[in-house]
């Protein structure tokens, strides 16, 4: 078989499959992977290098590390993924990253998250809103983000599982607020082939400091986003291409003296407002 | 960052590569992964099942088994680069295959490797050449394929582990020949996710008969090939599309008396006939 038949071959491999999907899917993947090692030229022995990269990546993942997911953010395939799912009309969504947890408690809006630990206070406040910037009543916000010592808690024994995270429902008006820290940069794993192959490429190997956010509220599609604050490090090479514009917000010095008397914090501290905007789910056909 | 531009800073992050080799195999890799994700409309939920893919296959990877090479072959990925690095002129080489040991012994040309196993008798003969047809003398024939029962030796505990392959030292006049048995048809391991995805796309699972040859000759770029029977089963849906026209071979009914009495077989035996040629290497540029 010629190069032409052989690719041709492999995507009608897949024309039977029982789901028409999964048959589409892997046909391209057939033909894009094939395109791949047909422009590069790809030789024997890299081929060889690439299967012993994927098998190093399947020695180093457990249940608690997947050098693959790693893998997919540092190619920025998670990212694109993301791009390409990202409905016309809201807020960019962003990677999810591997942080999230589902059991965060319902916390009162106006919430304190920072309590005494170090860190610089942090007033994040703002609306949810439809993509006409109507309110959405009653939306969630699930939020997340690392400690001040560029921790989350699963990777830092020393923190409580549930510190600077939490759900909160917003208002009737769309407006949500919570006092939390400025969140800080910090390193993808580089202990294992996805840390060597970073290394060889001489990449950077921080994200931006980000807080996470998903956004759901019946009717809407559900929004997982980063805000970025503005003056952060990495944030023109964000390692897993998270970085969207619309995501990059200030991070100001506020006197707001209201809001200062009512956590009880010194003045200036830190502002971050933001509006998130959701798209309407569309009803599926029947 | 729009498609376009996430694409364009994923390519570029590989440009400050210590090796520029890796750096363009890996913004080429980046490329055509991103088309594909482009291309197909891959939402959440697919990556998703993609990155599970994966994790299982490395779950049931380890020092016997490797998942990615199979998920290669079956991609035909592995008969790509095949293609890809197959030089001009000469007999079309093929997948390795994972069955491939590097102490075989060598032994007389005209050896019977068939002894008294079940099979039938195949009389394997030929020469090995250059591209331009003159005899390459003293070539040497690393040769391996399956038993009667369709199991190769690290398959079958109870075949001798050098049963039915060996290396040859060819002639002057670059001839060789063999006394082995006709192989067999075989299924990949299914047992894994590789085999649920070919189940999913209700693919063949079998290989076509054949008989494994590396073929090597000082100043001659190394053959790695396999000779497909003509009459096999699944001689058009080879499940890892290694079959080439050009190693189609008839597997005929001989009367030769002269080998059936060289080798106290009956006649009629089978016998194919072969010739490979090998294409001259290109001196290094100093």
């Amino acid at each position: 078989m010629h190069q032409p038949s052989v690719t041709q071959a492999a995507m009608r491999s897949f024309s039977q499959a029982t789901d028409p999907r999964l048959g589409q899917v892997m046909a391209l993947l057939v033909k894009h992977l094939h395109a791949f090692v047909v422009e590069s030229k790809l030789t024997k022995q890299e081929w060889l290098c690439g299967l012993e990269f994927l098998t190093q990546s399947a020695n180093i993942t457990d249940s608690e590390r997947n050098e693959f997911s790693l893998l997919s953010d540092i190619l920025g395939i998670s990212s694109i993924v993301d791009v390409v799912s990202q409905p016309e009309g809201g807020t960019s969504s962003s990677v999810l990253g591997p942080f999230h947890n589902h059991d965060s408690l319902v916390r009162p809006n106006g919430v304190n998250l920072s309590g005494d630990q170090p860190g610089q206070k942090t007033w994040l406040h703002g609306r949810v809103l439809d993509a006409q910037g109507q309110p959405i009543a009653y939306a969630e916000i699930d939020f997340w983000q690392n400690a001040d010592n560029g921790l989350y808690p699963a990777q830092d024994p020393l923190q409580d599982p549930h510190n600077l995270r939490c759900k909160i429902l917003c208002e009737a008006d769309g407006s949500f607020n919570l006092l939390t820290l400025r969140p800080h940069p910090y390193t993808v794993p580089t202990d294992g082939p996805v840390g060597a192959l970073l290394a060889a490429s001489q990449r950077n190997i921080w994200r931006p400091a980000h807080f996470h956010v998903i956004v759901s509220a019946p009717g809407y599609v559900g929004l997982v986003t980063e805000l970025f604050p503005a003056d952060s490090a990495y944030i023109d090479n964000d390692t897993v291409f998270g970085v969207r514009e619309g995501l990059i917000v200030p991070l100001l010095p506020s006197h707001n003296l209201e809001v200062a008397k009512r956590y009880g914090i010194e003045m200036p501290f830190l502002e971050m407002n933001f509006d998130f905007h959701l798209v309407r789910q569309i009803a599926s056909p029947a």
